[in-house]
């Protein structure tokens, strides 16, 4: 294929089928998340059975990706959600959004059931699609089945595959990319989006893009010209540097301070001992315990602000790459764990089963608080992580995360929203977070919009709702370009629109509205707000847990009190 | 206390307080499942936490109880529901309501939960209320728990009691409460309301009634007559002949006709050994073991239908009583199981554990789907029993119902509506009970609206929705008034509105419409349904599950095709 055509991929499991596809009108100004809600308002059933033949998986790079733009070649991975029963869109960054641009996939959609049990591989390229059993990768972890997959068919490609989790179709599994370092660390982790993948019975996706090439770009001079000044934004910006030097970890000790560190199942806002899991404390390991650790770590081939990082024991091998604040705070301070090493460890399995280190980390502090171990004794949390592995009971509910836990034993100190686990910003101390929690159609998620950067009051109900609103809309519009949430810095810093200069460039499109982000954000949300109407939601699933309305969290004793009425009049006039 | 009065018994666990109070105008002309409606929308949050303290477990006798009208004085259970979420109304036979009647409690209303865990035995009586330290009762099965209450606190009680399931918070345990002859086997079984109750940290209610007695009559007359006008109805009922000499497993025939008897999970709706399950054989069997058997028994004093039964084994000892045709149905033909002994052993277990008979059989169905038991493997089903005793995580998921069952292990055959489980009734093949399945505000439930009786083409989707609807309403009325669903045939057959002539003549009210009963149905539903409407319920969860409209049922091959927009339309105007 000498032309870069672009084109919808249709895959077909039960037949084992390719077609390819010219791109939908209506789909033609989307990418990332808000293509993903598109095509599943006009492809599935909002009611129907999230592992079953109506359901599909689907792949979609963000508007901007392909260009290797610094932060900006995230892939969204979506579908009716296993874990929620509403929509779900989760991004990784790693390869796959890259290479799926230069082989001119704008979305990949994966349809009905196979036709018998097991699972393959599915091998794309521009010859077409290959299917292979997977034979002898059958239960193995991500770790072990990237390096088979690699020596197979070469270490240009890009790979999105399950782990044992998605293979047992756990509610908690995602869906993990290999990175530009080829490590299979890059997850779209929440959701269950890797139990939607087992379904399907697709072990791996190798996307080998040879003979294709980056995506056409219309006015070449200006799109480089907008990439320059975004990309000394992103360079010079203060925040760049900090996630640069202590990675997400930084967080540690700001949601601390603000009393918002989840702690021993969300019982507390601070943690006694931050400081032993601190950013400072992960970068003073890292650079202790020398090489292979690594500070600063790209996961994306071009990211300038490499937030990632290689955490390796005092044994000089390496535990985790990355560790995150998100799992820090669910598998450390929500479990009472002071140690970075145990953190690291238990963080290793989860991606190695393939699952949400936040969602599992959640469902450790409900199995904690229902006494299947003590806060703090992170060797039974770790044999629990075997219990999920090996696919007995116990690890079964684990694996299909917090709601499920507490449903099993019976603990009303459940940390969702929408069956979904909260990550590690406590919504009764960061009180627009919490909004965002209650009323983001994707179910509790930070990363749609974590509002605890902005100048106020957190603890203030006032206000929180515009701020929420505001976020949403933000990260949802970043959710379509393909960006990661922290190239937003950037892009809010550059002058003069350059959201879009890029996307007029990219794609010769010169109606843009000067507040695109914001429209792209609200117009992704309403359509994800309809598929979830479909699918029977309504205000009362906009709502935090009932307990964190009456039980003071320490140390401000603060309860989540922005008032319902608010909380259901945040959308108002979207549809 | 002398003279009767009637009064709301309002139980705070908390603080271990007893307040009677006046009955309210506005609850004034309901009972049963109609006065527990209003009590819930009155006083209960919809969105509360099931176990938490916000929800309340009420009981209520129905207008006509009191008197041993025949088969007439049966106690609703309620609260919002820990199986469905929505409201819940769940009523047994045996000795609480009338006794409830003869201390003058119009509705017992337990609130909040304990200060401290562990569980208590509440003793009412007119001198007040003791509270005991259940010590020596826990984690007992009803068997065994209730002869020691009877021992400590005399025969003539009524006692209302919760098995190790509800102990343990399953959101399949019922309320047990023990029949004229002291057997705790008279369920409250539907909807998790011994998991309530468990919350409430009550092992047992002890109803202690001396001194007092019948409820005021205000005509007596007129009521004796209504009442001999009725009880010859009842007696010459063909009906009445079948349930006395058979019970409700005459069913077992009649639905496998039907092509309506679920199957190996509801994959069919004929069982080939239909015949070794059946009511006939059952009776040939109690006839042929004689003593203790017994083919008609009464649950309650004064009942003349006598549907129940006491089934021994070829030792002459008790297996089970009573054994039922849903039982049969679930843990019989669901199963694969073609022993009545069998079916009567696992039906011992699930009475002895607290939990409803047909909730866990179709939880051990689904679990048969994902490879736990072979069907027609009674002994592996009993070990699964035992984990559900020993509250193993296996045991909990299964002791959680069939959906909870399902979602463990990824199993889409689930025969659940509001997450409760269908009872033996095939809605593809009976559609008009598919249709109550789907709409009544209770999760699937057949004492909701059964149709089967009705002489129509039950394949037929068309028209379902008119008989189902009249049918609920039908059903709800007598669940207020008190009266088992057999009762219905006499009321039904009696002439004159013997409904109106026993309300007028007990309570002395000369205003009732004709249709008293449809009226008291429809109030109810009207009441339920706002209370599910706050709760978040939408006519997305007035489905049966999907893959019943898909996958076709032998012997008729027919799917579930009665149309949405109908089935959305069936309480239109109720509001």
């Amino acid at each position: 294929m000498s032309e870069h055509q672009t084109r919808v991929w249709r895959v077909n499991v039960r037949n084992q089928t390719l077609e390819l596809e010219p791109v939908p009108e209506t789909w033609q100004r989307l990418g990332g998340r808000g293509l993903l809600a598109r095509i599943l308002l006009d492809e599935v059933d909002p009611t129907c059975d999230p592992l079953g033949p109506g359901n599909k998986l689907i792949f979609a790079p963000g508007l901007l990706v392909g260009h290797m733009l610094s932060s900006t070649d995230r892939i969204s991975v979506g579908g009716k959600s296993p874990l929620t029963g509403g929509i779900k869109e989760s991004n990784a960054g790693g390869r796959t959004g890259l290479h799926m641009t230069h082989m001119g996939i704008y979305a990949l959609i994966i349809e009905d059931l196979p036709e018998e049990d097991g699972f393959w591989v599915l091998h794309l390229s521009l010859d077409g699609p290959k299917w292979e059993k997977a034979d002898g990768l059958v239960s193995l972890g991500v770790y072990e089945t990237a390096p088979k997959l690699l020596e197979k068919y070469g270490d240009k490609v890009a790979i999105a595959l399950i782990g044992p989790g998605g293979e047992m179709r756990l509610k908690s599994a995602g869906v993990q990319n290999i990175d530009k370092d080829r490590v299979p660390s890059r997850i779209a982790a929440r959701g269950g989006l890797g139990a939607l993948m087992g379904s399907k019975g697709l072990k791996a996706i190798v996307f080998d893009h040879a003979g294709g090439g980056k995506p056409p770009i219309a006015r070449p001079e200006a799109f480089k010209a907008a990439q320059k000044d975004y990309t000394k934004a992103v360079l010079e910006h203060p925040q760049s540097a900090t996630y640069r030097d202590y990675g997400t970890a930084a967080m540690a000790h700001m949601s601390d301070g603000f009393g918002a560190l989840p702690t021993r199942n969300f019982s507390d806002g601070q943690f006694e001992n931050v400081d032993d899991i601190s950013g400072e404390t992960l970068r003073d390991f890292i650079l202790t315990r020398g090489k292979p650790g690594d500070p600063s770590h790209a996961c994306m081939a071009g990211c300038t602000i490499k937030c990632s990082n290689i955490f390796a024991g005092e044994d000089g091998r390496i535990i985790v790459s990355p560790l995150e604040y998100e799992t820090i705070g669910l598998m450390g301070s929500n479990l009472g764990i002071s140690s970075l090493d145990m953190v690291g460890r238990l963080n290793w399995e989860a991606n190695d089963l393939g699952l949400d280190s936040i969602e599992v980390g959640a469902a450790l502090g409900v199995a904690a608080e229902a006494g299947l171990l003590e806060f703090g004794d992170g060797e039974t949390a770790l044999r629990l992580m075997g219990e999920i592995r090996a696919g007995t009971e116990v690890g079964r509910v684990l694996g299909d995360g917090a709601a499920a836990t507490g449903e099993m034993y019976n603990i009303e100190r459940v940390p969702v929203v929408k069956r979904q686990a909260m990550s590690a910003y406590e919504p009764r101390a960061i009180k627009g977070t919490g909004v965002t929690y209650a009323t983001t159609p994707q179910g509790a998620d930070h990363t749609c919009g974590l509002t605890i950067r902005a100048k106020i009051d957190h603890l203030d109900p006032q206000g929180q709702v515009d701020l929420s609103r505001t976020t949403q809309y933000n990260m949802a519009g970043y959710d379509t370009l393909g960006a990661c949430i922290f190239a937003g810095f950037g892009y809010a810093a550059t002058p003069d629109g350059v959201i879009q200069r890029l996307l007029s460039a990219r794609y010769g499109w010169d109606d843009l509205p000067d507040n695109i982000l914001q429209e792209l954000g609200k117009q992704t949300i309403r359509m994800e707000r309809e598929f979830n109407c479909r699918a029977g939601f309504t205000a009362k699933d906009d709502r935090l847990p009932e307990w964190m309305t009456r039980e003071p969290l320490p140390p401000h004793n603060s309860v989540f009190d922005v008032p319902e009425e608010e909380l259901d009049r945040i959308f108002e006039g979207i549809e």
